[in-house]
């Protein structure tokens, strides 16, 4: 518990994330742009900062966690950034889903420092959050997860450490490719149910115990029967993640057509004003293409 | 027992299914297009049939599980099928996977001669089949299904009563439907992280436990790692049942454009000579397509 740590980025996730690290006993510095978001942190005992550069000063490793890989370049990269306060030997953390070439420049930029980078983007939601039940994909040197690999276990139930910088963004990326058509899947299987007449949480009972059962059928899909359209996950994140796996996929010439389409529907469940939806909130994209009122 | 069973179609799933009858000390009648396939059942008991027709004379209740719609349509409304057959108060179960609508026009058939059926497909394959673990999803009236339940429970642990004629088959196409999307997904997520250069049993096990976690990514993804594209379940198989679905979507003005985009990338590995590996073999079409020679 020597090591001071600091926190930039106290949203829904983040929040949460770090009251785990405060509650381990680790000293925190803390910082949100929004600044009343940290002040329930402060309460418990961590210190409120000016901004990304001054969490860094007071910090021996720096987690973030925001939303946009623009954002993560700015606090990270830019002016008053982590990286212009950052200590000889400090690491950051990024937790953020992000861009794995970014990763890979965090990564150089903090070595140019004589410091370290890890990339660890996480997958559970809030709700994985709050519990500290968490899965943590993790890229970086080996040693230097080592080192961090405490306080990932106050935050998460599986951790995983992947490969160099940019690996742990890449296997979020790979998460989020698969649950991208396993949601058309989704959908469509209900969809079809609904016109045929059958009773949608019966056949869920059947289908979503066997070949074609998928924590999105078990789950997203019972919501949708239920009209339960709320976040879990926004899909204007998920929108940012797909266009971070198309890009990353076409650099490495790669293409991806299921996942091509996948992201035009999120798209266009964007474009008429769905983006606060769930991701479950697809069924409405295909519902109104079909003239589907209500199921 | 005091029920005199028919039983026509005894391949991979047939054989066994029939068998947990004979176990289950019923009366069997036994019909194959090889007859070679029936040679073990009449050794434990059964007795060979020169026909269908000649299987319903002696049968109260005839099952059916073959290869096409087209074999289901010879086989029971064909010259010399069951229907010719059957004696009033009779029972048809069709268990292979068909069309709803032929399920509609078998009732039909089977009611104007004072009999009944049954759709009954099934999920589970080859080793459900063997271990009497199916899931069995069945259409028609609900009397009739209860009367036959004792016997889908000698095959099944998930018997599912879903509605009038068509009802279980299109129950199972919802299942198909899940399916093929969700396989495009495995596949995508799969290239993603190979050409990523991530450890693919290590990014399954990370995202095999979460949200994008399925029955695919953690059982045909974990063969496709291996280089195990052997079925499980035949691509020339799961072609004939997409092309069922989308018949039946396009019938009920229903776009369904994840099965279409699942079903042009499935008739493109038949087009390439892999009709007989298992669903998992997609992953050819999308590595060719790819250019990568191995993963």
């Amino acid at each position: 518990m020597d090591k001071k740590i600091g926190w930039i980025g106290t949203g829904v996730m983040g929040a949460p994330m770090c009251g785990h690290l405060l509650d381990g006993g680790y000293s925190m510095s803390v910082y949100n742009r929004s600044e009343e978001k940290t002040r329930d942190l402060v309460k418990r005992g961590a210190t409120a900062c000016s901004g990304p550069k001054e969490v860094a000063q007071n910090s021996d490793v720096v987690f973030t966690i925001v939303g946009y890989p623009s954002d993560v370049e700015a606090v990270i990269l830019g002016e008053g950034g982590v990286v212009e306060g950052l200590s000889n030997g400090a690491t950051i953390v990024d937790m953020t889903t992000s861009e794995p070439s970014l990763a890979k420049r965090i990564d150089e930029s903090a070595k140019s420092k004589g410091a370290t980078a890890l990339d660890a983007p996480v997958s559970g939601g809030d709700v994985g959050a709050r519990d500290g039940s968490l899965a943590i994909m993790v890229g970086g040197d080996r040693k230097v997860f080592d080192a961090v690999r405490p306080m990932f276990e106050l935050m998460g139930s599986n951790i995983a450490y992947m490969g160099p910088a940019g690996a742990g963004q890449h296997t979020k990326m790979s998460n989020q490719i698969l649950i991208a058509s396993t949601m058309i899947g989704v959908v469509e299987s209900l969809l079809y149910a609904f016109k045929a007449g059958n009773d949608l949480n019966e056949v869920i009972d059947v289908i979503g115990s066997g070949a074609a059962s998928s924590w999105s059928i078990n789950n997203l899909g019972r919501r949708i029967v239920k009209g339960d359209l709320n976040p879990g996950f926004f899909i204007k994140h998920f929108v940012k993640d797909m266009g971070i796996a198309l890009d990353e996929a076409r650099r490495m010439n790669l293409a991806l057509p299921g996942l091509a389409l996948s992201h035009q529907f999120y798209v266009s469940a964007m474009a008429v004003g769905l983006e606060n939806l769930g991701t479950q909130g697809l069924y409405k994209v295909f519902s109104n293409m079909n003239g589907i009122d209500d199921m």
